[in-house]
């Protein structure tokens, strides 16, 4: 069984893979986005665009290149839950590889000032019960 | 004093602006990878498509957003040198402000198998040269 | 009836948007260019790098802007056959409406010498029975 | 002499190169996009982004491919002035070879409808002054 509660599928682009024929490492980024964008919204149901926050801090651990042939995923969960920061750790695979692994923290911010501000409680609500913390 | 000995400057591009007109968190990725290719060529004098390597590692701390006015500096350097692996410190400026710091483990490879394999000692003692290991 | 033959999907990314919260213009090219790819690979049978072929003449007339709620899709179909050029027609559709039209030609290539060549006899048999000139 | 008023210079970037080691067929929209943006400020003296367009139709012509060891120029001027409409011709230059020449029509529109609307009096002016219709 999958350690993470949620996978969902990246399209791969010919523009993603760079002069080598493997996916470029800025693009793995990319992807991760795309599965955060679908995490919140199929998973939390709320879509990331109405969660005002920024990404503080991204870690990629890069274990394989993706080929133009390899169907790609992503796996991911939250894996922590602060006073204004979300943490998420994500599994990039490449068919049944794991390609990288990855942790990405998301930061709620204020809109007005830009300074951390708490989660809102409907947001860490939904995280709570999804995630089982 | 810069405590980095490079630092080059980045074209930031309409397209690296997102919905909040902020550049998006995965192109911090790639002016990282412009700073690389700029420092191998103008410090270390070797191209970085002729070092057989890949990125094993990325990791970026976001400190504040770069925005369209902004004129984009990556200061770096080389911070250790392992038998296959050369590990690298950033700091991503927007004007004079820090935008983000970041590290990048890049590993020597074979071409024939794709495993990591000794840094080239010409491109070892080139770094060790420059960097006053 | 759709004109086109052929109708395949494509997903946005973020990152495609821009400032105004548009699709940027340039995506578009990449939109057509995976069409381009999905078309070679379900239809012909080929796959689009298997083809020696470069992009001699690109051409888009934006209609409405694509916006992140879109769903997606490009409508395709070869339209002409030269001696070593290939023309095709395209719309991109948001939703039910058409975002764009577009034609791309695509001129077969002799790797070795960069110049143009006949189209190879396969590709061109594979394209006259699907699209029934 | 040059035919174009006003000449720029792109930074390619590692990640515009495709499989083949060629710029991909969109970046070349970037490019314009970026040439654009500079000719606005520069020569126009008004930032693209105070004039509210958008493209409306975008042609390019390749003639040669772009390598990384490729300077990037983009010459461009404005050569037609509607009512609603401004049209820019280009040429893309890798060293002193032309690679691509494009026209791009961007269109002024009214925010509030999204409906074109009559260029402002100021733009036209200096748009004027400078291409001497």
């Amino acid at each position: 069984m999958d350690e993470f509660g949620y996978t969902t599928e990246v399209e791969t682009r010919y523009s993603d893979f760079d002069t080598m024929g493997h996916v470029n490492n800025a693009v793995y980024a990319t992807y991760l986005e795309q599965a955060r964008i679908d995490y919140f919204r199929d998973v939390i149901g709320m879509p990331l665009n109405e969660i005002s926050g920024v990404i503080a801090h991204l870690e990629i651990d890069y274990q394989r290149s993706i080929t133009p042939e390899d169907e790609v995923t992503v796996a991911m969960g939250v894996t922590e839950l602060g006073e204004s920061s979300i943490t998420m750790e994500h599994e990039i695979r490449a068919g049944d590889d794991v390609a990288a692994t990855a942790e990405v923290v998301q930061v709620a911010i204020d809109r007005g000032t830009g300074e951390p501000s708490p989660i809102a409680p409907e947001l860490r609500d939904r995280i709570v019960t999804h995630e089982g913390f």
